[in-house]
């Protein structure tokens, strides 16, 4: 089984920042990232300690909203480059992983 | 306070795929891994560019949903090979973690 | 585009643990952490094999939660040593990881 290396990147947003749709928008059609998932959190704060949960009825639209997808380190830096003028920088965080493949040729024609 | 390596994985599936059940119960009875966590994502798309969103009706049974464990690497490459004829390998994505340990007594013991 | 190092860490709870609050406290008003996310997993099992899922009523009050946060390697580190009277250390996970960061100059500021 071989392995190929990719970067994983998670990006932290909130619902209230409206940035979900532009970004995935972005990642589906200008990147065209290899896939992407995003998640909900029942609860949260960022850098300035203010909380977002989901058990306060008036933070209920403002709870944290994260974007994960992984792809080939090269191209994840470039697609990180462009993002920095849409996202705030000390939002995203990406790390080295290995992602399965059975093989090149499976690769070239997926 | 000890560390020991371990291999975080998260394999990619959706709803749809009816995956997950026969994923959990092979990681659960078989495998033994130390423990499992499934996430369902809110919205997300894959290789080939398809949209699942839980925002639209129609694509509400094929929601995103996350298969997350970690184990010793020796443990976890077995597994992972053993997973190549279940599940997509470039939905497999790994890396190498460290997991908080008070001391190998307590390891041997849990 | 500078990138400086994080260590990501994900904390394994489940909703019966009543551990949530505490730690999230601590984290916000004592560890002063640069931002916290938790998420409800819909399904999991820990080292003991017991299944925790949505989909069963009688276990719908023990949910997996996993509180992710990333700060600096050595203030994590600090962090994780005050966690280990709270939280069970084999559930514990953590690695290394980069942060983006537009400049030094915002970094200061922000």
């Amino acid at each position: 089984m071989r392995q190929i290396a990719v970067t994983v990147v998670r990006i932290y947003l909130t619902e209230a920042e409206k940035k979900l749709n532009p970004l995935l928008k972005r990642l589906h059609d200008w990147e065209k990232v290899r896939g992407v998932t995003v998640f909900r959190g029942i609860s949260g704060f960022g850098k300035h300690g203010k909380m977002h949960s989901s058990t306060l009825l008036d933070m209920s639209l403002d709870l944290p909203v994260i974007v994960e997808f992984f792809d080939e380190p090269d191209k994840v830096a470039t697609i990180l480059t462009h993002l920095s003028g849409m996202i705030d920088p000390g939002h995203i965080v990406s790390w080295q992983a290995s992602l399965m493949s059975n093989d090149e040729q499976q690769e070239q024609n997926d």
